[in-house]
């Protein structure tokens, strides 16, 4: 039987080049069951015409496939269905009759529940997204990634590519951390005390699966970073929420059973402030005397574009207690998840262990292409232009918040890429979003920072790393026009 | 001042092109602070004279580099570094002086001391390599995996590998491996029951954090994968090890409160046994009865080219008691890390959370490849050709392990891509291994597969996924000599 050049049709939706949609026409109707062996596809001529498409379009794509045993061709007589095609298989796929466990029960530990994620999936839509953590494309330098995960799938570094580290990272990674990253901050570490994370959200949970019990005690910022929080209430450790200031956390104001403390001394999320030296040292000289440890999540370090960043806190740790978690995902780009765990040897071998059992390594490839990126100067030149954008963006943004007299509660010395913001104590800044949301501005509301259960709600986050400077000054002037209208 | 060209070296073990070499010396002198702003770089000609290179490829290594703003020009006066340049930090780095925590207190829970990798990482260099789950690179189709990768890099594409997916996946892979993966395993899921996984390994580490608890039953077949002994191990739940049959998994051998159970139907790990239909049956009946849940572990389902793989036990499941796991890192590459889970929604959604509180979501390059990958066919193409290959592997093995009097344990009936494979009960693997291997042969010991203090010794494993078949004759050959050899 032959198959009619009638029942192709183009996906309005799908992508890539004509030919490889012909390609995936034929193969999956071939995978479906659609196709059968022995069945002769149209003439190129036929179904050429039919999909309005040049014949050497069709050709080639026969010719792909032909390569790949999908189809043969007899002679003059046109292509077939290759009797060598992947074929259905020869039963019928069921759907399962009805869910009759009582789940209520079977599950043993739960996971949902956490702080639900406050962004809309569709922020790229909005004309005013001041929201965070989402990847600038127009900053991002694509067309060096992309050389350079080309010639991380080369030839050369196939191996990489597709070898099982087991508990292992890309070496080449490894050794541009250790003699170029964390030098930048202040810290020297061998090989043996650096692991690859997905992401710094995975070195935070590792951190406190490793070093929490039921019965240890976790102190954290209040406000602090929602997931962070989450992380430490699965791991039913008790928690010490500590208020901090502008400042930054007080380490005086710390509970004499702590056994871990989590802070973000470079850049404090969602303040934005920035601990001094003496109360960096007071901290360490607290963790010493009390015999705790310190898990420092140095988040957006690179984005110092008023002065220079000062060195880390784990570069000042004489007694190993600090944990150090490094990132690349925010600056790179949120996708990209890879991060990097620094400390004590045993503690490493631990998150190593760890990091084996729940996933074996961070893929291959992705650590090998940002070894390239890295070590051919490529991130540091994004991180210049980033920040020259953001010191832009962040000047425009600041003239038009006084200018509409909106109340700016923390903005980061060294620079970063958000205000922190208050309203009059009585305004709910979620509902604040909600009716500017209709407006095309999004803003972060604060409260899911917060661990208390009545959280103060005037608060929120105005992100400038979205958001192009030309839509600043207007986004802010809706905001402050909303705000001060009558709810 | 200027930066002498003598102080330029090729580096003997450096990668890519000799243009992207000099970019990289340059930069990282910068980035390092050994070159200044203000310094000048050495001209094009004496820099291309010095290092034996065209004067046309330090050129365009500049060129790069003033694209960077790692370098200005000075009129016709030269290159020199950048006042925009990156700068190293105005600190010096220190190293921690000494670890003075008591970290035999302070470490919370420990992952460390599960069985260790068994497989040198040289094991490219061996001979013989019959060692199981490495990629053959000669049966993996590079080119159109490169295609892919390229595709899901370019500008169309971009946002999905950008984005931060927060607790999602990407909708392209879901949508092929319901339609397509899953109806080949004779299963029909929707959407919300599938989350992509970082490989199989990570989707029985959700399974079991989700599923036990201290005080439940895990039943695991015994002899099993060693990881998921070491997964459940940490989970400190009850272990019930069931001793498998040429059949595999008993279902009446289970004990009575049992809460979940952990099994590889298709195909033994690692004594390749395939559950018969009437003892799936059985499985399923039992779980109804007692009210427990099965795990199932799909694994190399695609390696069934002897005859037709029989549909996944999920297929029969009428109940939603069985939670599968599928995995695309053994048969593409296992430095890719991509799996699935696919359970009813009530599950789905804590894997979901769990997954998000761990590590966000696997990488969405990775997973766009992947799905142009599966999409355009390719992906059934490079198993049917691994198919072909394992096949005559098999044929010569088997001939071979028979002509030389081998005692095989467990072969499979559908494929594969090993023996199970057995000894004289005094002759220990372990050492026999040791031996063969400084003979330039790689085989498994079967004892980290049992669960017993005492495990019998006399297992082990031979695998032909990564060997040529023009060496298996030959190895075999030093096996059996080996063995027969007094010790």
């Amino acid at each position: 039987m032959a198959i009619s050049a009638d029942s192709f049709f183009w996906d309005p939706t799908a992508q890539g080049t004509l030919q490889a949609q012909i390609r995936q026409m034929i193969a999956e109707g071939i995978l479906s069951g659609r196709f059968r062996v022995g069945e002769k596809l149209p003439s190129s001529r036929k179904l050429a015409s039919h999909l309005g498409v040049s014949r050497i379009t069709i050709t080639l794509a026969y010719t792909e496939l032909l390569a790949d045993d999908y189809i043969a061709s007899k002679g003059r007589s046109g292509y077939y269905v290759s009797d060598d095609a992947p074929q259905p298989p020869n039963f019928k796929a069921t759907r399962t009759a009805a869910d009759t466990v009582d789940w209520s029960r079977a599950l043993g530990q739960r996971f949902s529940g956490g702080t639900p994620f406050i962004k809309p999936k569709d922020w790229r839509d909005y004309t005013y997204p001041f929201i965070y953590g989402q990847a600038d494309e127009t900053l991002f330098d694509s067309a060096n990634w992309r050389l350079c995960a080309l010639q991380a799938l080369g030839k050369k570094d196939f191996s990489s590519l597709t070898t099982d580290y087991y508990d292992e990272d890309d070496p080449k990674l490894i050794e541009f951390i250790a003699r170029h990253t964390l030098p930048r901050r202040g810290i020297i570490a061998q090989p043996d005390e650096i692991l690859v994370t997905m992401g710094a959200q995975n070195a935070l949970w590792m951190a406190a699966q490793i070093l929490l019990t039921q019965r240890r005690t976790a102190a954290i910022e209040d406000p602090c970073y929602p997931s962070l929080r989450d992380i430490l209430t699965q791991s039913r450790c008790h928690l010490a929420p500590i208020p901090v200031d502008r400042d930054g956390l007080p380490s005086e104001e710390l509970p004499p059973d702590t056994d871990v403390v989590f802070t973000t001394p470079s850049h404090q999320c969602p303040t934005t402030a920035t601990m001094p030296l003496s109360r960096r040292q007071a901290l360490l000289a607290r963790a010493r005397e009390d015999d705790f440890l310190i898990v420092e999540d140095d988040y957006e370090f690179e984005m110092s574009f008023l002065k220079s960043p000062s060195p880390a806190l784990k570069s000042l740790d004489q007694d190993g207690r600090v944990i150090y978690i490094g990132s690349f995902s925010k600056s790179l780009f949120p996708g990209l998840r890879l991060g990097y765990l620094v400390g004590p040897k045993p503690f490493i071998d631990e998150a190593r262990a760890l990091r084996s059992s729940v996933l074996r390594h961070p893929p291959g490839h992705i650590q090998r292409t940002a070894a390239y990126f890295l070590s051919l100067g490529h991130y540091d030149a994004l991180i210049r232009r980033m920040g020259k954008a953001y010191f832009e963006r962040r000047q425009v943004m600041e003239a038009a918040l006084n200018q509409h007299g909106l109340d700016i509660a923390g903005q980061g010395v060294y620079g970063g890429s958000s205000f922190w913001m208050r309203t009059a104590p009585d305004v709910d800044t979620q509902t604040l979003a909600e009716r500017l949301r209709s407006k095309g501005v999004l803003i972060e509301p604060g409260a899911p920072f917060f661990g208390a259960e009545t959280p103060p709600k005037n608060y929120y986050r105005l992100a400038y790393s979205s958001i192009p400077a030309s839509k600043i000054e207007a986004g802010v002037n809706l905001l402050a026009k909303t705000l001060n209208s009558p709810f």
